[in-house]
């Protein structure tokens, strides 16, 4: 078969050698030259512009985009809304927000193109293995699909979950689980390092990989880490969020579950990047206001 | 070897079958009859009471508890701290306070006896796979007891992990991170069940045990449960903690350390044991004093 | 002064009369003809719809609307912005999510209508006392509209804080505030009423209004609730939530900023009003799933 | 009336100068010899030793310590203990736990000493208006110590609540509850610091103070301070704990309460006074890991 795809990062590197293991044809664009250069001597056939990544292909054509969410993926699907032809299939495989992807299937209806929209787990783990793919969409155009998905996501990782927007949907809600998880080891290991005993973490995290209710493909990737280095200390404890985990906890709200974990877990993270924070500061003022409590060597010992 | 073993619950059970597997032999007092009962057929030899089992063990002898943490484990430790003799080997497998241990273990020194604590995952799935042992005390004791405890925990589940107390101490940290992802699964799975898109949950727990992310142990329990009752309407919303979870955010705070997803874990279930919460009384009575709010159909929607 | 005034419920009675007091000429209209029968013998003019209401007054007209947000401020604004005429203001006292008060004002500002938002604080208290006023809209619009905002917000009640939007912004974050003090007094009178000590709430909440550091006005209202039944046995714990304290945290994360203690007070709600919760039966089939913890009775002490 | 008092710092000098205002003899230690020496121009008979303080007062004697929770309470009151004789009364004002406080009052006992437990606020505050004083101890003892605190807390701000540590115990559920107001406030003014309107976040402060909901004292201070300066450039974000609120949520725990707001609001103290997260660190790693998500430019914008 023949996929065009757009955005050879981590995640799209990875699926076009899946597919081309598969035999099939891969067309791929991206702005980052040297990436498709690199997937060029694996067999994939790099074009310059979305325009001529239109015209290789035959109609009717399947584009699989794999960018950011937002801007850029946005900016790619507006123009191959444009640019294909009725019949032909966009398949977005980023972290896109549910709301836009049934926005986005909408038009392409409007339009005559197909439409899915494929939550994809996970991350440089399925260069290997293979992906997890949530599949959203129309039920027929998906069965019709699934040879290509089950391509990149062999064993059981691939499922139709829904209509369209549900494979983000259900991708959202995947992060936003994956937040909390993380957000428990995290926890857990600080307060083994801060234990009175000192223990030895990474043998930890490998024991722990062994008959524990803690198992996980997380605890593996820990254990790891851990191993490389116990202080993890070449990583500083700032911690970008790319939306999933903050819709998780929008749409929780908008449903009127409580989602507390997950919730510390996203504001764990807004808290990681601030500089300062003038909540605190407005702590610190008040508390000498009213108590003459002044803290005038910040870093010093609490009293 | 011989062993003596105290408890023969769901965790003393799968135990004693391990070691009689591995050619040891187990002399085993419980409460319950029947549980001993059943034990016997499989070759367990059964014993009427605590002095009994001391009896029938020969000198140095090997006693592991595996009983509740607090009063059941304080109550049989305290009466075998008397009965045993100078040399013999105390061991706890139970999920004791790591505070509790350290001074148990102080005592059987004081008296020349000899302890380890032994935090012992993971419950029911040990019965077939064997356990996870974080083992704390004297190394060289450790050392000498890890054929018995390598009985019970292959392939890497059993390690040495520091001084008396750290056994426990580890365990403590393993089910506060349990807790944290438990909650994280729960509040996702709450999330998709609360979804506009019908979802197909015990598709989604399936599908995400392969490749994903989130892939773990809990998982694969979570996929099976729902696969039995997409509802789970059998289970209550009241969900019990059994110490170490709350230990973990005690020491967590003892350490400085915060621990905002654990504690929102924990938090979550003192809230699902509440009949009434008199926090919430005072916000009604509070909001229709300020605001004239009356909420007189306590079940029905919100405006 | 003329006033058009929709909506005479627990605030708009209260405002009215401080109306009257100053001397205005209030037309009122309501669809709850009772109260607007109690409010005409005070000396309101009632009318039967909106159209009386526009036509009992002269031009320019100046029109309060002080209704619930969401669809009753909706569908009166979308008459009103139709039937008034170029030179006429509209106000919005109500609790309008900020983002909708923008659009509104962009249409107004396009029919040549004018427009202000204000966010008025504090519900039954200020029929005697009076409000608090936060004013959006157009600078110079809004110092012209002084004489009437302050004949309900005397003694510094009133401040205009921004363009378009900002009054309800301002509100929205004050309410926020409330959500967050309010669960404070909660979670502490609820350790309070668990203590071992038997304490005397009511005193304890009076004692507190003298000299200490979390004396305030909600402080003073719990007082008088307590006073009246120290069990608070005619309030559930059922708690509402009407949007400010949603769209707090909403806008807090949209900003990057973490809230912690206004999300658990917005979760608390949201938990307080579940029936029954799926996360909680996604812990306990896995509890007995991997722990063989059964629970079967639900309200019986937890070991 | 003669009254011993140590500690002389901002509560105890308050205190002190309201005793002499009604009538009372102070006699009183401090490490600090300014501060004495201070207070001794108001008419405060400064001691150099405990020794002194005891033999310059007549028996029976009432020696009251305002000194910081801990060791310097401990150090001081054992010393007392012994010194003074049957009948004499030691009354501890400052924020000891009430366990301590409970076991205080058993070692007075058995040594003839009378005690009172008393929380006391509200710091700097109490200088001009006067304490609220929370009163444990003997019902009897209480009742005859009235008048000498009232002497520094008029007007409905002093009260007898319960047996010994009960004083303690309110006035740690007092700062607990203070830790969730002042939270609420701090995250309030940071989300209105970071909204796209440029809000007068004195003006605001200010004008809440006038009729609205969350007037308070805190509210108040608030003012003043950004009243002072808007941006609080003087104050760090570093924010100590000195004991009560941690205590609080410790209690909490210990009854089964859950208090995600109080809670919140002291592991954001918590994580205020960290360099470096671990926990940040262990996330970093993994998103690394699994995702390939370098953040090599941490103070960089976030995609």
């Amino acid at each position: 078969m023949d996929i065009g795809l757009v955005g050879v990062g981590r995640m799209g590197a990875g699926i076009a050698r899946h597919w081309l293991k598969a035999g099939h044809r891969v067309v791929a664009h991206d702005l980052d030259r040297d990436a498709l250069a690199v997937l060029a001597r694996d067999g994939v056939e790099p074009v310059d512009d979305l325009d001529a990544l239109v015209a290789a292909l035959p109609a009717p054509r399947t584009v699989w985009t794999m960018l950011p969410a937002g801007a850029p993926t946005r900016g790619v699907t507006a123009f191959l809304e444009d640019a294909l032809a009725a019949g032909d299939l966009l398949i977005d495989g980023g972290n896109t927000n549910f709301h836009e992807s049934v926005e986005r299937a909408g038009r392409c209806r409007d339009r005559g193109l197909r439409f899915l929209d494929v939550g994809t787990s996970s991350g440089l783990l399925g260069r290997s293995d293979g992906y997890c793919l949530m599949v959203g969409g129309d039920p027929d155009l998906a069965a019709e699909t699934m040879p290509l998905l089950r391509a990149i996501a062999p064993d059981g990782g691939c499922r139709y979950v829904g209509p369209s927007g549900s494979g983000h949907y259900v991708k959202m809600v995947h992060n936003g689980i994956e937040y909390g998880l993380l957000e428990a080891y995290a926890e857990g290991f600080e307060v083994l390092k801060a234990s009175d005993y000192s223990l030895d973490l990474p043998a930890i995290a490998e024991l722990w990989r062994h008959n524990s209710l803690v198992q996980s493909r997380l605890l593996d990737l820990l254990a790891r880490k851990l191993d490389e280095d116990p202080e993890l200390s070449k990583y500083s404890d700032y911690v970008e969020d790319l939306g999933t985990g903050r819709w998780t906890v929008l749409e929780a709200i908008d449903k009127d579950v409580p989602t507390p974990a997950i919730t510390a877990a996203l504001l764990t993270r807004l808290r990681s990047r601030q500089d300062r924070s003038f909540g605190g500061q407005v702590l610190s003022s008040l508390r000498e206001e009213f108590g003459g409590h002044v803290v005038d060597r910040p870093t010093g010992p609490v009293s």
